[in-house]
């Protein structure tokens, strides 16, 4: 079990301080948790009051003893009723802030009333892009940590070259790849910033249902078990000659790595298997573009350009209609960091410690999907894999 | 797979428009998963659009198909783009609405604002209360649901039964539970509304594990695998004549049960057998007392003294400093639904089609944790079980 060290709490919210000099805040007042988490080193219910100099303040509902062995800060005080934050924040010597920075990303309506009801005449400013820009830029601990998500990733892929048997259906073989996942160090929960972001572990969708639209913002969906929850594996049973998706979300320590591969059981048609090998020549290309100072919308704009230019243009990244456009996501403790390797990006450009997930996919209607996902580091030597599984196509 | 049926659907939205009426509302804008559930029918991004009289609009980012097939709403279109919302809902006959009900205990501020922007002199109101209350009755159609996520914990409980082993991890036992779970049709999800609300599918704790204090608004919180997810299972090993709770979240077609069993190799202590037992007796008072029209809190202040009276009024519902004030809460298709079974719900009955957990348990600091979970709905004939495994203390 790691401890975030203190030296990592402190480099970490001496960087955001800077932004939040920048943006005129006169500090964050924090309650996410996977920023919690980032901030901490805990994730207790309670509130990160972090000034825009000294060191923060974790005033803690529950648990406080929890927080006191878990954290790394030198401040955690216990939080009896939300109603004294602003005089526990006054009493530890903080004068009570006028321009605040909170998470208007995550934060629901209702409470960021309470919040800003409980400190006199403040402003309240969205502190959200200033953390994303913090934790997107991991440092040697946090990568140490993905490369521990990535090897994880390779030993569910290893048991999936094991367990996928013609008629198995895709549920039975995500439950096989969640148990491994777990018995591995999943946690069991994979965070998402976004609003209504819910993801099971592992995505399976074999034959056509790897192109049954998406619901959400990802370029395969799946049908899932039931209309409550329409994404993800479904009862269908895998059968031979189908591409079967194996994409997984792992998770260790809190960290995420994210790797898709593609089975199948005899083999693929033959614009599957070209499909899939130019899939591999989108990621070489995405490889070969991404050094430090590149933009993110370039990398996305060269990419695409050369999908259409294979022919692809009506099957990149989703079917018609649905397409959507990005080819990556940044990676950590949430699946949907910066940086994004998506349309529009151009002014954004990669930086030593970024991570990511780069996915480039094709869905044909009624056949399935091919593609691969891995997971990437920008390292001061240049980009590093994260996820290592051998990328070729696992005929059975 | 069932598809929510369009008479059920309209019954719905037809209690909602009651409360709206009343709360003066001229429409509800709907955006979350769990409401888009339960008055569409599925999950598809979009706005579900709901005036005070007439039929619903649902807009479609995406999946517009996937909705057309899943939702038995008459109205399903398109929204090619947030920016057309209000112009499709005006030419879709709807006035703009001046009082437009939103859910604000769960939109974060950001969204809350673009959606504002998007109609011009809109006053904003939550319609989250509305709706839990809508949702907080449930209908046969729905009871049937939940009777298969009985079943579901039943056949996990089964599982359990046959796989505990002295020196198996928390986690290893959790991740055979949850491998059944999900063949059993469990979504691999665990929708909780609460903010932060963040859980795994199965909860494994032994030994001193079980009074190890929670971070959340739970009585058992667990260590977990990590400080970036601390509750739940942890790597220590199950060893013999400690008590093992095994809490279940079951969850079919989108609808959750909970079930909290406990298991032992060899035995537990005298003290610990004496806390089931008597914690089986609070779930016996509950029963006689869970009448139509009785009081929500009335029912909680007759457990805690019941608790009391038996000597545990250090034990009860957490560790000193860290009891929580509820021993139940509704379920359907959140995990923390009304009805609550908790301090200060004086004012509020219980009403036949309401459907709640029910979990006295006791925590013993260095010792570990005992208590039962049910989960139970009040029908015309009475109080009724959901979940219906055998209630003894599991010595294997």
């Amino acid at each position: 079990m790691r401890l975030t060290p203190k030296n990592e709490l402190e480099y970490r919210y001496r960087k955001l301080q800077v932004e939040m000099a920048a943006a005129g805040m006169d500090a964050v007042l924090m309650v996410q948790n996977a920023d919690l988490f980032y901030f901490t080193g805990t994730v207790q219910t309670g509130v990160l009051y972090i000034p825009v100099s000294g060191a923060p303040l974790y005033l803690v509902r529950r648990d406080f003893m929890r927080a006191r062995m878990e954290s790394g800060l030198a401040h955690v005080v216990p939080l009896p009723s939300l109603n004294q934050l602003a005089g526990l924040i006054a009493e530890h010597g903080h004068p009570l802030p006028q321009r605040l920075g909170l998470e208007l990303d995550v934060l629901p309506v209702n409470l960021y009333q309470k919040y800003l009801s409980l400190f006199p005449n403040v402003q309240a400013l969205d502190a959200s892009p200033a953390i994303r820009r913090v934790r997107m830029i991991k440092s040697h601990y946090e990568i140490h940590i993905l490369q521990d998500a990535g090897t994880q990733a390779d030993k569910v892929y290893r048991r999936a070259c094991e367990v996928i048997r013609e008629g198995m259906s895709e549920v039975d073989l995500a439950a096989e790849l969640e148990h491994i996942s777990r018995q591995e160090g999943h946690q069991g929960y994979v965070r998402m910033r976004a609003f209504n972001g819910e993801l099971s572990g592992v995505q399976v969708l074999s034959g056509a249902d790897g192109a049954a639209p998406a619901c959400t913002n990802t370029a395969l969906g799946g049908m899932g078990l039931t209309p409550a929850f329409g994404h993800g594996a479904s009862y269908n049973r895998i059968r031979r000659d189908e591409p079967v998706i194996v994409d997984l979300a792992s998770c260790y320590d809190g960290y995420l790595a994210d790797q898709t591969r593609v089975f199948a059981i005899g083999s693929v048609s033959e614009r599957m298997r070209r499909g899939y090998q130019d899939m591999l020549r989108i990621e070489e290309l995405m490889v070969e573009r991404a050094v430090e100072g590149a933009s993110w919308g370039g990398i996305y704009d060269a990419c695409l350009d050369l999908a259409r230019r294979m022919g692809y243009a009506e099957h990149f990244m989703g079917i018609p209609g649905s397409q959507i456009s990005f080819i990556g996501h940044g990676l950590g403790i949430e699946i949907d960091e910066y940086p994004f390797i998506a349309k529009g990006f151009s002014d954004e450009t990669l930086q030593v410690g970024m991570a990511f997930a780069f996915e480039p996919k094709l869905v044909f209607p009624g056949e399935g999907a091919v593609g691969i996902e891995n997971s990437f580091y920008l390292s001061e030597q240049g980009l590093k894999r994260l996820t290592f599984s051998s990328q070729e196509l696992v005929l059975l």
